[in-house]
Parts: C-alpha cells; structure tokens; sequence
C-alpha cells in the first residue's frame, strides 16, 4: 500500500474513505452474525450459515492453478443467511444504516423481497436484522413489515418508531456479542 | 476463441478438455437440479436455491465500477443446496461421478461431512444427489449413509450396489428433467 503525503489530491481520498466506511459497517454487523453463528454450533443451538456473495467469474487463468483474473460482484438474488432452529427452516437478511428516523428499504431489491414471501408461504422464519449505527442499536423484525412496507409503494423507508413498537431490540452482551437468536424466538414464538 | 489447427501441442489440448469435461459434468448436473428448483418454486412445491461458489476475493479495481482483478475458489465448507419443504428444512450436495463400480468419497470435504451431521441433528433432511454419468442414472440416498462410509476409515467409496439397495433412483422426465424431490419425500417420509 503506498502512502500518500499530505498534499495528496482531497477528492480521491474522500471517495476511498466513504467507500470503505460503507464497506467496514455492512461488514460488521455480519461478522457480528457470523461470530453469534459460530457460537450457536458449538452450543448445538442452531446450524445458520451465511451465503457466499455471489461472484460472475468473466476469465480464470489456468497456468497458476485456477486464478480468477477477472469478475464483477452479483446482486444477491436471495438473503444473507439461511439455517436451521429446532426443525424451523430460518431466513435473513442483515441491514445497517446510519439514519436514526428510518430504514430506508432502497437498498433491498425486488427479489429479496420475492425470495422472503416464498419463505413464508413454505413455512420458515423470515426476518430482518437491522442496525441503526449511530443509535447503536440491532432490533430483529420480521420481515412480513418489510414486506408490507415495500409494497406500500408510498412508503420508502420503514420508521425507526416501528422498529421500537413491532421489532425486538437485540441487547448486546460478552459472547456472542449480538445473541439475536433470543429475539427470534420470542417473535416468532419458536 | 481460437482454433488450433491439428498441429497444436497435444499435452496441452488434453489438460484443457479434461479440466472442461469435468467441470461441464459437475455444471449439468448442478443446472439439472437448479431446474428442478425453479420448477418447484414455479410450482409453489418447495423454495431450494443454491449456495453460490466462495470466491476469495484478493484484489479489486474501483476505477471502473468495482471489478475483481484477482481471486480465488474457496472449498465449500458446506453443500451446494439447501431449502425448505413443507416447513422442512432441506440440505444437500450434488456429485457426479464417471466411475461405474462406486462413488469415491475423496472430493467430499470433512467440513461438509460434519455439516451434514449437523443438519441431521438439529432436525434437517439430509442427503445426496448423485449421478453416476456412465450409467446415466441419478440417485438420492440419505447423508446418514455417506456420513457412515466417511468415518468408516476403510472405505474410500461407496459402492454401486448401496445405491441400488439403499438409494432411490430418479427417472429423468420431460419438465422437470430431473425431479429429484419425490425421491426425498419417499425416502424421509415426508
């Protein structure tokens, strides 16, 4: 990595840090799953896994074992994580945003929307785990509002109020850091 | 693409078809049951999708949108599919094979063994699909059975005649081709 000395162009480098700083909080909030994950299959609680981001491989070479030299990220066509709890089929999908009125739902696609209706229809748990990062707060809501809200074509976002009187708040503790699974279950009544 | 005359060095041509011929069998086999999937969710029968590929991702060029520059296959550390039916979570992998005598257990990793194990334990179906492409028969048999023959240090495969036995064989059809599904309601009970 090359660094830059102070008279370095400002445009460019606010660019990268904005890029990055988007990057590091969507980051975050799955790592925290993630770990919660992990600790869910060591305590034999529940198997929930995140799905690879997909990738389109345009050109792989060959001559170093098979290296992707070219590729472009896919929009995720599904959710984030899927697995399983005491026989229930689960379905999520992990959203930050650092707006503290609302969650905007511009960054949710058409067919995540579609892939969580067919989870209902066939009987599993489908939610949102949704973080306000500058309230520093994780609520789980089931992602029948989401839902609702998205076809409501009148409204863009969901308002924090209803995070507050629909959603659970997932308290933060030492390990796992974001135990969400709790607030799954009382939701849903698992 | 280029095409060589005849006079091409014949060492590389061979490791060019046979690196293509493996993958294309793996890929008909994964485009069978992904059409199968369609069908279901089509059909309102079942929600399966298929857990893209993990790709490492090294190196990426922001300049023209972000395009991946350098990457890299990572193992599966689960399986290729995995759903829900009938309120039933689903899990499995897909394997073909050109061997007639047996299935050879050596291109199944130990960590999707134990997520199978896991599956079944926290109350999943869990199973195969596999495709014996010289014979031109496809089988659905119970993970229970290959998780056996794994840990079973002694065997290197399973052999042809579990699948007959134990197995269920799918018969091709006109739409979907390979309707796998009955196969695992009559084997589970479901």
């Amino acid at each position: 990595m090359i660094k830059y000395p102070n008279g370095q162009p400002k445009k460019k480098t606010t660019t990268v840090k904005l890029a990055k700083s988007a990057a590091n909080r969507g980051m975050e909030l799955e790592k925290l799953i993630s770990a919660a994950n992990d600790y869910y299959l060591m305590h034999d609680i529940a198997l929930i896994t995140k799905r690879p981001t997909p990738i389109n491989v345009v050109k792989i070479n060959y001559t170093k074992g098979a290296r992707i030299t070219d590729a472009y990220f896919e929009k995720q066509s599904t959710t984030d994580f899927n697995g399983i709890y005491k026989h229930r089929y689960l379905d999520f999908e992990a959203k930050s945003t650092r707006l503290k009125a609302s969650f905007p739902l511009n960054n949710i696609h058409e067919h995540q929307i579609t892939h969580l209706e067919n989870v209902i229809r066939h009987g599993g748990i489908a939610f949102f785990v949704v973080e306000f990062a500058s309230l520093n707060e994780i609520y789980v809501l089931a992602a029948s509002h989401v839902i609702g809200a998205y076809k409501n074509g009148e409204r863009k976002s969901i308002p924090y109020a209803i995070f507050k009187e629909k959603g659970i708040l997932v308290p933060l503790k030492i390990n796992p850091i974001l135990d969400y699974l709790p607030a799954v279950i009382a939701m849903f009544g698992l």
